[in-house]
């Protein structure tokens, strides 16, 4: 953990490291991707049947090693505790209502010289999810990633996670009965985006591949990136709380570490005015520590990653904000609004003291899905529109042809495309 | 050019091999760019000096060899035949209109348990655009990419563009004036897209590139995806014409020639019901073609690429065309909005005999950048969106987060990650 103060001298010098650090892919990886996606594009099931052996030490041989089924699903949800089907279930109903509500409208216009012009919104016919096998298996990943797909109106959801030594998540597989997954592949690693991307003899083929990933697999998806669509790409994840003196420092250094206990390499990041509130929050992370079971995975990142700054007024923090574009930002103080106006770049953001950003990840109903390493610069959540494209449509009448017409053909004639004057001047004669 | 008919013996082969056949990216292409995007990164403004004398024949020195400032490009503008004056204008004025249209709105609600959701849409704070030089430097793109940058909010819209032994295309500059474009540097290439990306000593990075270029440039953008936020990945144009026997068959080979005449690897396609008139298209082209300038370049297109389907029924062609995903589709029928009803996958679709694709190029407002190479399946049209980014937002009340928060713990201990569940806990004591 590192502290600075922006009133220090060398401030700016070292912020500016810290916010150009957030990370690059690493080219042995690159490589080691490519080389299977070759292999799966080239081989199909046979590779996968290779990798899955080398990588999950589990066997694919028959039909049931392949595919875990749609009654395995509800009878792992019939098997859970009545508490957490509740909790999964509302958690479901939230997401969905949510993301309902992005659904985009069509657009079918006449405009002032009589052209019809719009545009209209269809789902993907298919899209594929990634889901980590292991510690990093989510259930709540999984409804977050479904159910937007689904409420797009996605018809065949697919998803592949890895099985290793045939082990099975039974919370996950309780999840995609929930959301409606159509079909799960016991396939994981870059191999199985190699599979949703080209398609093999046993898995068919994708549009759009979503889902977070370990580095091989986020490579994969990069690597993929046109020849399907793809939800983003993913790095560690940050969380960056914005706090005045007023605060309960154990509410903080719960928020920090809800972060950091994701993964050694999360960044846990509080900006505050008060000097007092952060020595105190930086004991009350001692503390909660010595009692998390997840607490080597918390120490690891935020002794290597975690960031205490502070600034002479809060006034300072949109800008020092807007530069690190964090995935999360929580705003712990009495008029949140205020600073939410003042920001711009921030993947979600969570107002005021009783707002912990891990609502967010669990029920709220907002994606936590994220743009993370600065990517709010440009990128958004998860949403339907990732499953979603849109065409546009223009029906000109004879008329509306005539009137901007001998425009367009003296344009195209400057660009040197007399065809293009020819389709428009030959209809005008 | 190729004949196919649906109901011909061998058809699903030959069509399945031509829907793969869609392009991929040349490996060598790929190692070339990654070097060219270190060597930015590394060498700043020297490689783009390099860079510049070597492909473009142009000596980067004094400031005036590195940027074209604003009175250079109202220069332009001024200088125009005021005719093509106006033609751009009414474009861009036609263009904003439409685009003006696709700003999404912010939400902002407090649902049933008094939890306040929402979403607020920003523009990024600056965006670059390639645009090709030579033969394929377009005012119509530029306005096309600059325009739903500003309509977003885009503060600092930046072009580059290579200026062939220093050669200055005056359209473009004048279209950059019209469109509002705050700066435009004279590099080129995959080294431009690198100089957006990473930023040198002059050119200051942006968050987003749009724009289209040649098979280098198209590689940078797949590359620098997720360093930076990036439009598309670009292929050859497309276009496919459905066409019942009821047409002039001079109108849809100007269609399928103004594709043609782009690039030697575009792509025409026609489906018809109707052999006669298939057959009065081709001779059409063949008379189209001993008067066009651009012959050259669509006789090899139109021989090498082009495609006449022959079908049974026009019934047929929804599920032809979806396969193909194409980046236009014409349907010149009687009712195209029948047809039109049953069409998933398409860039853009031009409804009736009186809506020729190049009007959709200049001048009837929907954007022309468009996905191709089958990625219409999953991709959309450039639009405002492109250079927006939405920040989701909760703000819970006490009561809220003790109304949902005991699920939100209770799936966070299922999950294994107890600071999650006592971020929310701790406040719920």
């Amino acid at each position: 953990m590192r502290w600075l103060r922006t009133s220090a001298e060398g401030f700016e010098n070292a912020f500016a490291r810290i916010v150009r650090n957030r990370r690059e892919s690493d080219t042995q990886v690159g490589r080691d991707v490519a080389n299977m996606i070759n292999e799966v594009r080239e081989r199909g099931d046979d590779a996968l049947v290779d990798y899955t052996a080398r990588f999950d030490h589990h066997r694919l041989s028959e039909d049931t090693d392949w595919r875990i089924d749609a009654a395995d699903c509800h009878a792992a949800y019939d098997a859970l505790d009545p508490e957490l089907r509740d909790a999964l279930e509302l958690a479901a109903s939230r997401i969905r209502a949510y993301h309902e509500g992005q659904l985009p409208e069509d657009r079918d216009y006449t405009d002032d010289i009589g052209m019809r012009l719009g545009a209209r919104w269809n789902a993907v016919d298919a899209a594929g999810l990634y889901v980590p096998g292991g510690r990093a298996a989510y259930p709540s990943s999984l409804l977050m990633n479904a159910i937007p797909a689904k409420v797009a109106g996605v018809e065949r959801l697919v998803v592949t996670t890895p099985t290793p030594k045939g082990e099975v998540n039974q919370l996950v597989l309780a999840a995609a009965h929930i959301a409606g997954v159509d079909e799960i592949w016991r396939v994981g690693g870059a191999q199985a985006v190699a599979a949703l991307a080209y398609g093999t003899e046993r898995i068919g083929k994708v549009d759009v591949i979503a889902g977070p990933g370990n580095a091989w697999v986020a490579e994969a998806k990069r690597q993929l990136y046109g020849v399907v669509g793809i939800d983003m790409v993913a790095g560690p994840s940050e969380i960056l709380v914005i706090a005045d003196g007023n605060n309960n420092p154990d509410w903080i250094a719960a928020d920090l570490l809800s972060q950091a206990e994701h993964d050694p390499t999360s960044q846990s990041i509080l900006i505050t005015d008060s000097e007092p509130l952060a020595r105190q929050v930086e004991d009350a992370i001692d503390v909660a520590l010595m009692r998390l079971s997840t607490a080597k995975t918390a120490k690891t990142s935020w002794d290597g990653h975690g960031l205490i700054m502070i600034v002479d007024s809060l006034d300072e923090a949109p800008a020092l904000s807007d530069r690190l574009a964090a995935e999360h930002v929580e705003l712990m103080v009495d008029e949140p609004q205020a600073l939410f106006d003042r920001l711009r770049h921030a993947g979600s953001v969570f107002l005021g003291r009783h707002t912990p950003e891990a609502v967010g990840d669990y029920i709220a109903g907002p994606n936590h899905v994220l743009p993370t390493g600065r990517r709010a610069r440009f990128a958004s959540g998860l949403s339907v529109l990732d499953f979603m494209k849109r065409t546009s449509f223009i029906d000109a009448s004879h008329a509306a042809l005539a009137a901007i017409g001998p425009a367009a053909v003296k344009l195209a004639e400057a660009e040197g495309l007399p065809a293009h004057a020819l389709s428009i001047s030959t209809r005008l004669k």
